[in-house]
């Protein structure tokens, strides 16, 4: 594989926002690390919190944290990976070495915190990656797309993730509040995990969306044949105060609440409510390096299929303006 | 055992508050049921909150939810117990039938919400007590007192249930917001967890008790040297939003945040960072049976010795003029 | 509903095996207790176990331990239950008293060991049945016969027990050795938990109902692709030593073997390949009321469809011969 | 730090056994890799097995898998250790990229099976310990002596990690089987966590320590006033099949049976017992690096006190005679 020296991206700095460079050096990878090829890498909304809310991650670094590629290089004493597999990046980088990343709880690793792929440190907006800890990245199956699989490593992972901390089983009886990208991944998640699930969403197309991704009941807004305290957990993939308070109202004792989105700076809930029912708020983030292999089983059997759309890496600041304008559905992934 | 057919109690109306009665009939157990000699009955500040803060748990009921006595009579099919058991109350009282009290969370029963042993239903501010479902007992080793095992039943089973479920071990590192009566119990509880305990306490005598009771640290407030993000889980005995901040700010990530006292109506949380760190708030409700089987085990084994002092059951009123003024510490029991 | 005074049914005694009576009589419901008229009640090897190798659950009572009907009467004091509920029987039949039982783990009440619905207590082969604690009951869902109701209280729960415990997942790679009545409700269950699903059965039959109830793989005997230390957990419907052998070569580190079925008196590990692997051995047994429960919602909600057939109860003992013979496959149910 | 080029250590090789080399190369470490000076470490009867009973952890190798030291030098990129920090191994050395070692699982890790420090890889029966994956080290506290750290990494650790996996709380009552090196620490783990605990021990000697290590109620043989069913977790030293069949006996229903000792190549369960009262038989092995650094807290706050005496390293033969012999109690460490 033909390595060149230097390559275009997208580099966000505190002053300038994100830049189109076209000079940027492709990096070599020293020992026990690895150069990737990106193949695709997605955009979110927290793409979005960085460049225009404010959310602070650092200065001066390529963006792009869904990131799935062809190892290029490896460097000396890397044994794990050879050029050529496939892999995607497990987005919160974790150190490898704390009792978080011992402890199957990478993606809360101290080390870490800010230390992100395309949050904080260099992520995949550009052609070409070094990965300082292949450790923080998972095989990609033969019959997953790289569009895919960008997609899967956090529009997947996400929900994956909060629904395994929330131990969703066949008999659980799931809300779902919005059903956008990730919460319509977690309807299949769900679903894949033999749950009852019921989604509430503002938006008509949205919820034709949930009844085809396979969700048992979709309102507009909860009718009065649901009884308060029925729900055994509560995805609020929006969490602003107002659907955080029905997410608490719905909840059945020993229920949990996970508010997924970040809509809001904070949330407040009843506190003896919370106390005398024993309701449970459970605070995830992105997932782990396993999850991040589960997804990828999951994906690679049908189980979840990610609804992505693709485009060219140069298009991004048109897609950027896009998503902050709600002018598309679903995912995209950019191809280098 | 001679059982006299009428008895003085203390019964609360929405009305009138809680008001002697010298005429209270002293009821018959029927099939299933047992009627239980009142040892001795705690007072509580949930009492406080019931006459004069209009905490709702119904109407016209003697109040008394710390209850601890001799088994005086036995209804048709009682066999688990016979007269002269010595006995304490759960004081959730479960129905025994449904999915939460065949589950081991008797304590969130919906059937018995409201119907709580003197919350409610009638509890022990009298001499004799008709216990509906003796599953609702639990036994009194031979060498714990009464009053200890009344005062057990509430100020030991509540942070037991909080220190079991936030599952404190050896390794653990305890933040405990508050060592009032409660407090000071839960420090002995998760010293007997082997656990390491730090305390915030602003009275000074509390603080000298929770270093008598085995507390590792103890601080008016928190020094420099204790990092944010350093405790494996905070228990707020005072619920304040001021202390639940601190808690939110010190716990760890993946750590546990639970807030024990009921100081404020709401609280609020930082969401993106119980998101990040991926902090759980769990609430917490009293105790199930086998959790106050097990409390009587760990006092019985002198693990946890609860401070408790009596007065007779007359003297109710004064005591709770006193508890209303902060004008005595620790737990008062009364014996009818 | 007019109920008679006599019945006739099949009593078990150890004198005389099993034995039609026909002025068996029918008791009344004493307080807290119920009468129960049978709808429909099950064969199982266990009858066999008992009745013609001596396994040892007391003498002189009625067998028949998968039970549905209807309430046909109820004592004072019941408040869960009316005439007409249709119910099924939890065949533990915990004392509902001891910490098993407030514990989540009514199958192993050491009260009730032996003393269970048909086996040591009297069961379902008769037309009323007394229930002596409603506790041990379940509703039956309106769209769920009491055939299949029936076959669900010990060829349904006896596996969702087994797969609940071990704690299968959609990522779970599972073994089943066996594919019989059992096993073809586990292949089921499992695959309502999302899991992989992998079986082992020696007979050509059982293998094609094993694929058609949705078994991912299914063999006769295992393929050399398939490597050891490759499933998350093996449940073994046989429970002969070589079986048991076959799971232990092929769990994985940290795997899971649950023996379901009781093949031989005894079964050996290799201790070293145990204590390497930390391979776990998780004996299990029947199920508890809140497995029934549960049971009950997944084949009404179709995610497990027992294949039951039905013939009355007079025709018992020749269906047993049949059993004996292995002169029919599935599961048959009677009613009376 | 002068390093030396050459050392002196003990080499297994399966044709001669354990022989004294005088003639070791001190390795330099690559890129990520790092040197220990051997401070302390540890004779187990595991060298036994393998020098004379033939288990197989591959050839040509320098024995000793109990190990704690001080940072010698540090190879390229290393980045958490620097020269003069004080570590121990954690012996099972895992790879550090899998699903286990990613999973809080390194002990199994399938990579390093075998590939263990000083059974199979290079150990510490030398000067100096070339550590290839410095993830496993952990750190030893300042107030914890070589010595003590050396033994702690197996007789404190493993012990430690069955008791964590048997989930032991202030409510257990634990049986352990055998109070040697292991049982010794066992007791004051046990301990740690609350735990009643009740030894059964041959030797005078040992049940004399027993008691001292603080256990409630040692045995030579259990009483017949501890009826069968009563212990939540039992716990074998020795595990030949007349103390696992005690074990089987004694445990409570959904107890625990850890087989820590491999005093046997077969064990056999009684498979309806273990059925009917659900109990589970748990291999453990050794300790993953999160439990060392446990280890060290609670060595390091008094919780736990090892019993250690040491020697030359150059006296490592006549220990492995006496071992053999079993001329000595408690654990012995060598000093090279």
């Amino acid at each position: 594989m033909s390595i060149p020296s230097t390559q275009y991206g997208f580099v966000y700095t505190k002053q300038n926002g994100l830049t189109l460079k076209n000079d940027l050096p492709v990096r070599k990878p020293k020992s026990g690390q690895l150069l990737l090829k990106i193949g695709a890498v997605g955009l979110c909304h927290s793409d979005l919190h960085v460049i225009y809310e404010g959310l602070d991650c650092g200065d001066n670094y390529v963006m792009g944290h869904e990131i799935a590629g062809t190892v290029a290089a490896v460097g000396e004493d890397v044994t794990g990976y050879k050029v050529g597999d496939r892999v995607a990046c497990v987005g919160p980088n974790g150190c490898g070495e704390c009792k978080y990343c011992r402890g199957s709880t990478d993606n809360v690793c101290k080390q870490a915190f800010g230390d992100w792929f395309g949050l904080g440190n260099d992520g995949g907006y550009q052609q070409y990656l070094l990965v300082q800890r292949p450790r923080n990245l998972v095989r990609v199956p033969g019959n997953v797309s790289f569009d895919v699989a960008a997609a899967s490593t956090d529009a997947v992972l996400t929900p994956y993730h909060a629904i395994k901390m929330a131990k969703v089983s066949p008999t659980s009886n799931v809300l779902m509040v919005g059903a956008g990208g990730l919460g319509g991944n977690a309807i299949q998640i769900a679903k894949a995990f033999g749950a009852k699930v019921t989604v509430l969403e503002k938006k008509k197309e949205a919820r034709d969306q949930a009844k085809k991704l396979g969700a048992d009941e979709v309102y507009e807004s909860l009718p009065g044949s649901i009884t308060p305290g029925s729900f055994s957990s509560c995805f609020d993939f929006v969490s602003v105060q107002a659907t955080f308070d029905l997410c608490q109202k719905f909840v059945e004792p020993k229920g949990i609440i996970v508010p997924v989105g970040l809509g809001a700076p904070k949330l407040s809930f009843d506190l003896s409510d919370l106390a005398l029912r024993e309701v449970q708020i459970l605070g995830t983030f992105w997932g782990t390096t396993n999850d991040l292999d589960d997804v990828m089983q999951l994906v690679s059997e049908g189980k979840v299929k990610p609804v992505v759309q693709s485009a060219n890496l140069k298009e991004l600041p048109e897609y950027i303006d896009k998503l902050r304008n709600n002018a598309y559905e679903g995912r995209v992934v950019f191809n280098p």
